[in-house]
């Protein structure tokens, strides 16, 4: 079983800048973290970051169009989250059990962060633990994918 | 170390009623397939399921004022998630570690079920993920004290 | 066949508080005037006033589960009718027929007044004919139950 | 003792279309129940259909200024419950008792049928109860007048 | 020169009905008393009445339409002038112009009576006079077309 | 196969008034060179202009109610767009697909202009094509009943 | 009878700036033959310009407190008129009939412009018709005085 | 003379939770020196706490209905100031003066803590003195019931 | 320890006009008998009153600027209340404590006297209590300072 | 004469996904019977999918820019309807004539699919006709281009 | 050529209060290196300080009528950014070139001072330099007026 | 010290299009005339415009990433301001000092174009000078990095 795990914009400094805020963990060790615990979870990761939005759409196009498999997202849509009805649109598209994930509390932030336009067509939401978010993240969507 | 887990209203009715949509898990099955789940994860849990929102602030402050060292709260604030501001007050007040847990995505149903109040003073929020979402709360709970 | 009567906070001070607004028949008489009406349409009618929103959870949940067979609801849910969600909730998830009841004309009040939380759920609203409205409604929803 | 009952636009369509929805009776086989019930109620009744907003205003004045002596109106708006201030101020203006009755529960569907320009210059409304809706009013009226 | 003055839904009772509010003047009686005015500025005028807003668009239609010459338009929309688009509309398709007028002051009353969809298409509106809210629209706008 | 078209309040004034901004056609040659693309498409029209909101009302559920097969209706609502709870009632009621179409550009007008209340009973929009809008809607319509 | 002639801010640059849209008339001409006008009706007028919001205030104050018996106030808050509750307040409490006025039609402007503040505290409003304005204005007021 | 005075939900924490920002009055130690405030004010106070909505209600109730003449209620209604139209039903209800109490400025804290659903049915609002809300409260009552 | 006592727009007129409402108290007896209060107080009050906005902003930098110590504010700013930055910036600016006071009770007229644009930087606000509201501030002021 | 007919985000799904909601159409089909029918009308279409906002911008400005005059754009911009203002700006810019399309009727799907963005700086709008919505675009176009 | 720069409410405080927030500059000072910079630029300043929104209007107005030819306007309105109408109209009125100055980031503060009533009638807005804020005004309104 | 200036969308355009509007200057010929202003500032400044969001947050994070020391950014975010949490969130993340640019004055044009969310992370904004905006914000950014 392979799962997606996608992380929007600015997410590529994560560990390297403003560490007291966002601890020092680079999001290349969070991933590599990750990887492990899929390990754990007898699953496989496949990780992508990108700044564009057009190329987190076309990820999202190409997991359900390439013959291998890819059985879920994990996806962290970063500022994407409030703006992005072409994300939202690509995931109802692929039809593929999806998480949002998010590392701080949106919730307790500025009030635009409130709202997401994606949770609405996935599972379900995590939001504020830090690097465990993507864990329990993973978690939850591979129960449920055995579940389904 | 204790965790106290909170079912708001109506949760007492999980299972016994409209089982096509919630299950056939009772609460009573979910709290104690969580008490399994949590002798692995090496704590202990306390629950308790009120439908008066004074009862559950009544309880938050107990966890914190009974000398047996409570360490965080998992709550379903269920419909008081999005009316209670004594709730809210409740866990601000006695500043334990709290996670505010779903069992459906309440993300994608009616517009005025989107808002929490409870979830700013939370560390995170954990929604669609059926009785996993509790599972998934305990850990992520679990570990965040541990790293605190 | 036997229907619920729920009345909501303050509803028990009627005809001893501000008769020259409210009447002087007091909530007793009109439950006596309610229960002789029953009998006449060959039901039996139970009564219930709370001032505590989770009571009336428990109530409504209590009608259902106990195994005397209550077949519908009459509330008047007096001021949670505007910020109860627990009641609601309630309400949808026993799948009992409802009928939401004012004595007063809610919709020529103050303008948060206008909307309620309850009525999606129910049958169907009556509002502004005194006592009457309690008769209506007990006449409504009998007719309701029997062709259902 | 007279009233007049109005109902408003494409309720002329009720029983031959979308009987699925809205039963096999209708409109003439409402009226015609309805005026049997009155006859029990020992009342009589005046119908009126019209898809015009002007020409129900119109109507509504005729009641009062025709010599014949109405003295009360039931009306369903339909859709002109959520658009006419002008047959809001002929009901005020005409000052005879009204009341407003929907066939279904207006406030479950879409979110501009909640609000009413109609019900605060009425005694009250009742919705939900299919071809009840009407007989319930007309009974509520009447008893208001008798009272009154 | 012709002046068309246009009395929406409802003014026909005016002075029939509620005398205390509106005082004891009929509309035609108002008419009558503004015809007179009319002779001394010097103008004529043609009065309309009707409760049906379509009915009030060929009326503004045919004062341009019809070759008498009609000069411009005092009217009193009462309950359209917060709802009436297509009134709106056809006052700019003529580019005759209007004068808004109602005798009492819309500006104290239900916030849905502050918007005017009218006003914005008018040289301008007069609220407040009573009868004398006619009389002052009909000089205001002779004069502005005697200067224009 | 017959198509009804309907054209609502101040169409009737076009290409007579306001040559600049309308053109020079009248409605009635709109009516004619849609008359004759309708034959090159092999189905007949059936025009209708009326100012009354109620008497478009009527037109639609005849549309249905006559015997004569009438398959789809093109309507352009005009100021009733943005105001008329009742057309759009009657075209839900009726189930004949229909087609909103607007002359101009409805889209970059003023706000109140930007909301339809028709369109969502429709099977779609067409704004801003000048005459040119009626022909592609009558085109498209007729498209769509073929393949249905 | 003395009537109180208030002009808000910016009204003193009437005439000697941008004659293209206010025309010529200077303020000071425009009280001249207000005063002209006020000698036909019989009365007098004072008139008053300011630029500062509280010393409009202090005006209306000082209307009412000596003794020589002003009996109306003819006001054109200009900007005020939008945001000023001090003059409201200043009107209500002294209790003199007013009229509010302007020299445009304040309903075709920019949207904030659309709300009064002062219009609900006042018999009435004119908008919209030049110098032209003041004079409807003041006959009225008098004509309002002379009734009351 | 008797007073009342209410605590709502989570003041019962006070002193013993957060005394940096509380500081380190417990309640109790409030409303003793509260009563001995009282007695130099020559009335007595009756004190009650309680987190849940429907008990506080109740005992507004009981303060009108036994026989011991309660003259007046001081409530600081916590959380409860901004959700409960239950206990402002109450308070309405019994008729008793009330005088709404805020330790903290509620005016520049979060946005949903600006609006009170209380306030509005008091004799007015004390907000932002600390425990000295409560004497400012106590003596403004007293004295407002002494001069009625 | 002396204290600035504001009084804005209008308040000069207390006592003398409409004294069924407000009292036959003038605002100069009210500052005298408030006077004779902060001697019992220990403390000296300057009164001030003005309708002109900048003139109290003016007036509260003074408080700060001059060198006789002025050591607290207390102010009701009556309409300028809900529309003054520049006062709410004042009273920031010379960081002095302030309490806000008002004679009626702000939160049940109308809506737009709820908001409060001075009370986010005062320590607290009064209302409600006619005259008294100046004492209890006093009092509370006094106590504020003392303690601090 | 050259048209550009620009596809957004998701587009290049259509046809392999969802056939049961999209028909078995793909874009490639949709494109190839669109440019058959573009040669019925005597023109040529270049046709463009991109699931990146800016690149979108690129084409369209691109049209304007290469020599070989291209003559207008019909663009379908999917998820970027409701957010891109650089798409906006772009067709503002290079000012060709401009066409949006919709596969689906956006007027009856959630409520942020209502508002467009584009439409304001376009012809027109066309919606709901399925792969004919292309057609009809192309054809309107065509025509308006002629007659410009 | 002269440029007249205005301060608006509290800009006099300048400097003396709170130097951590403000710096040490006091008004006097920046308006000194202002004259200094101007002297460099070849234009010289009038400076002009007011808390009074009527004598700013009073400015305004000057600057044009009086003979010397004042060419442009540098404005700080600080408070009266957000609440000025009258101060808009002024500018307006005058149709002299101006630019709105803001010391600090008006854009990350309260939300209500994000919105400005001035800058739509300015050239544009320089906000958050400091007191360089004036000297870049300075610079880009000299070379507007010289590029006009 | 090396400064990013940084053009959004269809900036590119510029001088080539619509020169009536944005002048004859091409976006080269603004980089060179600001190159050799920032030579006069003693400071060199790189170039970058894109179409793309995703391009311009990676641009803005090389800024801080690359070893040359970057040491702000001035950024004309165009069409972006108004949508774009990702641009916000990448100036956040690197903290750099950052200004916003707009040629146009945004404050007078459409509504949705007066609100950044970019503003609130910069420095400051500048708006309305034409190319001159560039120079100020460079003029400001340097002092303003000078003084830090």
């Amino acid at each position: 079983m392979k799962i997606l795990v996608i992380n929007g914009p600015n997410l590529n400094l994560l560990g390297t800048r403003e560490p007291e805020i966002y601890g020092t963990l680079t999001l290349e060790k969070i991933n590599e973290n990750l990887a492990a615990y899929a390990k754990e979870l007898g699953v496989e990761i496949e990780t992508f970051q990108s700044n564009i939005e057009g190329e987190i759409v076309d990820k999202i196009q190409q997991a359900k169009l390439d013959g291998e498999g890819c059985c879920g997202i994990v996806i962290n849509p970063a500022a994407y989250t409030h703006t992005s009805v072409a994300i939202r649109d690509a995931i109802s598209a692929v039809s593929l059990p999806a998480v949002e994930v998010h590392i701080s509390n949106i919730h307790n932030r500025e009030e635009f962060r409130k709202n997401s336009l994606i949770a609405p067509v996935c599972i379900g939401q995590i939001a504020g633990f830090g690097q465990d978010s993507y864990k329990l993240a993973l978690e939850g969507l591979v129960n449920y994918i055995k579940n389904a």
